[in-house]
């Protein structure tokens, strides 16, 4: 499969290793590329610089971020969630036509400092805000709930977290599902259509605000079912 | 310890039951005892008839909010979210004072059939509400993200479900906790002050959307923290 990737950070970086490394082809795209090479400090979030990573990561190829839209059959949003739209429309809005678009951003405010703000109300998710943008596009709300380690290695030491999801297409969210499968997520969750991912959105608050009270990275929701 | 409750559902009951097992004493409190008492056929909800479920629960007593309030030294609060502040109201701020109030409800708005509305925003959580209502009261947002039979009997096939709550005081959340801990909570997810208690009220929207969708009512939530 081949694989664009909107987002140059750290849920980008680790998702396009995960794909790359399990027989995709990946490209990351980025707003300018030669922005992005030059840098030699580690980010505000304390990512190094992408350089660096890209060396340990060679067969991930790096792009605009149309022509990051254009090269994948299946596209992951992982920017920023107050610059998603903006990056849809740097890429192109046909570049989304009938492709799998899993959005993994969340909506929130870093403009006041840790732990960020929720910038979203109900019936305007961000994962509904980027299906209304792209309605073209299946938009399938995955991966956003926890921190990029755990996406690509679900198990914790208590057990086997859950792949919470929303969508419209069923289809669409059957093939990320089976994707995170093979990567070891072991129960999928899925909430129904677009408009719950508002609640996956929370679901998130939930995980960064334990995150920054306890000072704890490695957590992951499961819903025991019975 | 003297319990009071406020609300004669599902939740009043099954609590109030599993209160007075456990070696309190219950007082539930009504708006109208008469009226509570006078009913022969189930609720909206399909809950039983009051004085069918008092047959069987004779050592729980049943009054007035506002007796019910008085009685207790702990008091939990169980009626229908819209109606929580009302019922507080009647039952006196007074008898809230220096007390320990276990917040339960959920803003939920029924008026559209199921699976029911959302009807709070960020920053105006029901707990939040119920906190600034009874400034003098020490509100615990607990045991409202899952089914009333689950809020007594956690364990759960796949596991042990976590005991979410928040709440301004650390001792209040101690003594419910250790409560619930007697009761079979294994783990406790304790995401601050009352303020977290909309994130504890989009949890409970996530229970609810997933009941609905999969008609499953035995799910329960864990942080699997490592």
């Amino acid at each position: 499969l081949k694989i664009g990737i909107l987002g140059t950070g750290g849920v980008g970086r680790t998702l396009a290793a995960k794909f790359a490394s399990t027989g995709n082809e990946v490209m990351i795209g980025t707003r300018n590329v030669e922005d992005t090479l030059s840098k030699t400090n580690p980010d505000a979030m304390g990512t190094p610089p992408f350089k660096e990573w890209q060396k340990q990561n060679q067969q991930v190829k790096l792009g605009t971020f149309a022509e990051a839209a254009k090269f994948g059959e299946v596209i992951l949003l992982a920017t920023f969630g107050d610059v998603t739209k903006n990056a849809i429309d740097l890429a192109g809005k046909d570049n989304f036509s009938n492709k799998i678009v899993v959005d993994s951003t969340n909506p929130l405010d870093f403009s006041k400092g840790v732990p960020p703000g929720f910038t979203v109300t109900l019936g305007n998710s961000l994962g509904e805000q980027i299906q209304n943008h792209i309605p073209g596009a299946k938009v399938v709300k995955a991966f956003n709930s926890i921190g990029a380690h755990i996406m690509v290695s679900p198990k914790r030491e208590e057990g086997d977290p859950d792949f919470f999801i929303a969508g419209n297409d069923e289809e669409a969210k059957k093939k990320i599902s089976d994707i995170a499968k093979s990567w070891g997520w072991q129960g999928v969750v899925d909430l129904g259509n677009i408009s719950m991912s508002y609640w996956l959105e929370t679901l998130a608050m939930i995980w960064i605000y334990y995150g920054f009270k306890y000072n704890s990275w490695t957590q992951a929701f499961k819903l025991l079912k019975k």
